[in-house]
C-alpha cells in the first residue's frame, strides 16, 4: 500500500495538469449544441481508463450519450466495487459572474476553479488515479472493479437506466462506490447515506398569440406573467414553506425521532449557514431544522423563471406568453411520476380560463435513495475516513439528488456508498465551482483505504 | 391643393423607398449601443426636413439624443403649428418571432413590415412629405409650421422636457399636430382625445450572493423567485383585476355618466377583441367594459420577469435573485411620481425580510393627457378625417402613452391634437411591426385637409 500512496504523491502535478484537460472540455449536456464536446469528454475518459490499466475499456453508445466502461477483474474470490461517475457538467451560465473562465482550470489558494471540479470530473479523477496508482506499482488491485462513466448526469441519467437493464451481468457487483458528493467540511468529515429524488418541470403560459403593446391593450386581457406567479405563489405558502400540492406528502414516511437526534448532531449554525450564502436569514419549512429541511424534507423551488422584456432599459410590453422551471425535491417512498402528476392536474386546476397552460416534465424523474447504515461498504467507508481525516464521519441525508443511486440499488440489488469528497462551498451549479486541492489529495487516500477495508472485510465475512 | 394632392399621389413609389431607407437604421433608443444608429437616424430626418424645403434646419444636441427641427414660417398671419413626432423605435426583440427583418421594410398585401412603420417612423413620414409636397409645388404652406422629432420617445422622452423648457420661443405655437396613435379601424376613423401617463419601474428580489444548487440548498432559504412572485401577486386582485397598491386610486377622477356613454358608442365586440389577439377570452378590472379598461382606467402590467436558469434544458438551480420590470398606465389627475412612490413603499412594506428588495424607477414618468373635444384642431380634425375617410369620427382615448404631449400642453399652453393613422393590429412594441400602406396615403390626405382647415378655421376666428 505504500508505493501506492506514493505513487499518489509523486504524481500530483502531472493529475492536476490531466484534469486541467478534462475541465477544458465543456460538455455540457443540457445543451444539444455540445455533442461534440461530450464526445470528446467520452473520449477523454476512456483514454484515463486505459492509461490507468483497465482492461475490455470501451465506449458503449446509448439512444444519449455515451457510457464509458473499464474494468479489472484480476483479484481472484476477492469481492468486486462498480464505480461510477459523470463526465459530463452543468451549464455555465451567467457567465458573468464568473471571476475565471469556467473551461480554464485555475489554481488559487488551493482550490481548483472550473467547471467540473467538484461535480464531478474532479471526484471520479480520484478513482481514475487511485487505480492507476495500484496497477502501475503493485499491478493489482485488492478488489476486483469495474468503472463506468456516463455522460447525461446533469440531465437527469435518462438512458443509464436502459444501459443498467441491458448489462446487469456485465455490472454484477457487492457494492457501488461513487464520489459525487459532499463533506460537511474539511475537519467535518461525513458520508451520505440519503439522496433526495427529484421531479424537473416547465410552465408555460400562454395568453396572446403575440406580446403587445402595454398600454393599448394592457388591462384588457390577461398579463400571463401575472398569471403565472399566481399559480407559483399557489405551490407553496408563503409563511409555512409547505408544499401546497394535493397528496404532495401523502407518501413521505415521517422523520423518526431517532433519525432526528442523529441529524440533530450534525455541526450546524443558522447564523453562519446564512452568512455563507449571503442570506438575511434562513428560511423553510415550518417545524423543522435547517439541515432536516434541506436533507431529509421534501421541497418545491423555482429554478428559473422568464416572459417579455428581460433586457435593458424600457419596454412596454404586455407579453404573450411566461415560463418557469420549477422542480421538487422528493424523500424516499415519493414516486416522482406521482408527484409530476400532482402537480400538472394541480396546475390545470387553478388555472383560470383566461390562459392557455402547458406543463411539461423533463426526463428528470428520480426517485430517493437511503443506504443502511449497517451495509459493508458504509463501514469500511467510516473505517477509511478515519484512518486519513483522523476523525469519526457524520453520516448526513444530501438535499441534492443523484436518481440513478436509486435506480442501482434498485436494478442491481447492491448498495451505493457515497463517499464524496467535495465541500458544501464548492459552488456546484453555479459560477465559481472549486475544489478544494486536499479534498482531492485526501480523497486519493480515502479511496485507497476504502478498497483495502472493503477486500478485508468481505474476505472475514 | 390640386397640385399638393397630385405631387402627393405622383411620388408614392419614391417615399416607400425612403421610408425603408429610415426603417433600415436600427434607432432602439432603449440600447445604449446603438448611439452611431441614433446618429444616423437624427441625420436622416435632417436630410428629409431639407429635402422637404423647411429652414432653419438643424440638430439641437441635448443630454441625451439630439432633436431635430426645422420650420417654414412664410405664411403671414396664419396660425403656427408645431408637428411632433420621433425618429427612435422600440427594441425588436424576440427576434425569432419576426416573420421578415425588422430593419428591412418589407411590403406584403398592402401593409409595410418593419420596426417603426406605424411608431413612428411612418408616421412622421406623412408630416415630411405633405410639407415637401407644398413647399415643391405650391411653394407655400397655408399656415406656418415648426417640426420638431425628438429620438427619445421610446424611452421616456427624458431630455424633451429641458430642450421645450430652453426653446420656449422657438417653439411658440397655436396647436401641436401629433401623427403616433392609432385609429379604430380603416373604416371606422377615430382622433384620440386622452393618452394615459405612465410610470416605469423594475424590482429586484436577491437572498443570496450567488446562484446554489438547488437540492443542496433548497428548503433552506428563501427563493427569490417565489418572494418576487409574491410581492407582484399582492399587487393586483387575481379576481378583480383592481390594484392593491394603497392610494393607486385616490387621485383618480370617475368616469363620468356622459364619457361612459360616449366611450359606449365606440364600436368593439369582446369576442372578436379577444380573437384578434389569440386570447381566450377579455380580462380586466371589475365593473367596466374594455374600451374602458384600456383607455380610461388605470392599470398595472408586469412588462418582463427573469431569474434562475431561463436557457434549454434542465439545471437544478436556487437562484441567488430575480427581476421583473413594471408599469403602470395612469389616468388624468394621476401623480405619476406620487404612484411610483406609493409602488416603492408599499413592496418595502410588503417585502419579507428573508431577503433584500431593490426597486428601481426609469425615467419615464408621464402624466395623462386629455383634449378638450371643442378646441379648434380637434374641429379641423374632425373635418378632415369627414373629407377623406367619408366619415364622422369617433374620439377616443388611447391606452398608450406619449408623456410628452402631458409636457406639451403643460409647458407650452396649447393643446395637442393626436391625429393617427396606425391601426390595433400594427403590432406597435412587438415583433411584426407594420403600417398599412392605404392608411400612409389617407393620412397625407387627411394631413393636406387639416392644415387648409386649421388655416380656415383661424381666419374667420
Amino acid at each position: 500500500m505504500k508505493e501506492v500512496v506514493d505513487y499518489l504523491k509523486a504524481n500530483q502535478d502531472r493529475f492536476l495538469e490531466e484534469l486541467a484537460e478534462f475541465i477544458k472540455i465543456p460538455s455540457i449536456s443540457a445543451h444539444a449544441d455540445r455533442r461534440k464536446d461530450i464526445s470528446k469528454a467520452a473520449k477523454f475518459t476512456e483514454k484515463q481508463l486505459k492509461a490507468a490499466g483497465l482492461k475490455n475499456v470501451k465506449q458503449y453508445p446509448t439512444k444519449g450519450n455515451p457510457v464509458v466502461y473499464g474494468e479489472w477483474m484480476g483479484a481472484k474470490g476477492a469481492p468486486t466495487i462498480l464505480v461510477y461517475g459523470h463526465y459530463d457538467v452543468q451549464p455555465v451560465e451567467p457567465l458573468e459572474k464568473w471571476k475565471t473562465d469556467p473551461f480554464e482550470m485555475t489554481i488559487k489558494g488551493g482550490k481548483m476553479f472550473g467547471r467540473g471540479t467538484s461535480d464531478d470530473k474532479g471526484q471520479v479523477f480520484i478513482h481514475f488515479k487511485v487505480i492507476e496508482a495500484y496497477l502501475k506499482t503493485v499491478k493489482k488491485l485488492p478488489v476486483n472493479i469495474k468503472v463506468i462513466v456516463e455522460g447525461e448526469e446533469e440531465v437527469g441519467s435518462t438512458n443509464l437506466v436502459d444501459f443498467i437493464k441491458k448489462h446487469r451481468a456485465l455490472l454484477k457487483s457487492d457494492t457501488i462506490l461513487i464520489s459525487d458528493t459532499n463533506m460537511i467540511g474539511k475537519t467535518k468529515p461525513s458520508i451520505t447515506y440519503g439522496l433526495r429524488g427529484l421531479t424537473y418541470l416547465e410552465v408555460s403560459v400562454k395568453s396572446l398569440s403575440g406580446d403587445q403593446h402595454s398600454g393599448t391593450f394592457g388591462g384588457g386581457v390577461a398579463n400571463p406573467i401575472q398569471v403565472l406567479s399566481e399559480l407559483l405563489v399557489k405551490c407553496k405558502d408563503p409563511k409555512t414553506s409547505k408544499v401546497k400540492i394535493p397528496g404532495f406528502y401523502s407518501d413521505v414516511v415521517p422523520l423518526s425521532r431517532k433519525e432526528r437526534n442523529e441529524l440533530a448532531k450534525i455541526p450546524h449554525d443558522d447564523a453562519m449557514y446564512a452568512k455563507n450564502l449571503g442570506a438575511v436569514s434562513t428560511f423553510g419549512e415550518k417545524g423543522y431544522s435547517t439541515i432536516e429541511r434541506t436533507g431529509a424534507r421534501p421541497t418545491f423551488e423555482i429554478n428559473g423563471i422568464w416572459g417579455g422584456h428581460t433586457g435593458a432599459g424600457v419596454k412596454t410590453v404586455l407579453p404573450a406568453e411566461a415560463h418557469a422551471k420549477v422542480s421538487m425535491r422528493l424523500v424516499a417512498n415519493q414516486d416522482p411520476d406521482k408527484i409530476a402528476k400532482a402537480f400538472k392536474d394541480y396546475i390545470k386546476d387553478i388555472t383560470p380560463d383566461t390562459v392557455k397552460v402547458d406543463v411539461k416534465l423533463y426526463d428528470n424523474n428520480g426517485y430517493a435513495a437511503l443506504t443502511p447504515l449497517t451495509a459493508d461498504g458504509m463501514k469500511a467507508a467510516s473505517t477509511a475516513i478515519k484512518k486519513v481525516f483522523k476523525k469519526d464521519p457524520f453520516f448526513t441525508r444530501e438535499g441534492g439528488s443523484i436518481p440513478v443511486v436509486a435506480d442501482f440499488q434498485h436494478l442491481l440489488g447492491v448498495d451505493a456508498i457515497l463517499l464524496g469528497f467535495g465541500l458544501p462551498d464548492d459552488n456546484l451549479h453555479a459560477p465559481n465551482e472549486k475544489m478544494d486541492i486536499s479534498q482531492f489529495r485526501n480523497g486519493m487516500q480515502t479511496t485507497v483505504h476504502f478498497l483495502e477495508e472493503y477486500a478485508k472485510m468481505k474476505s472475514a465475512g
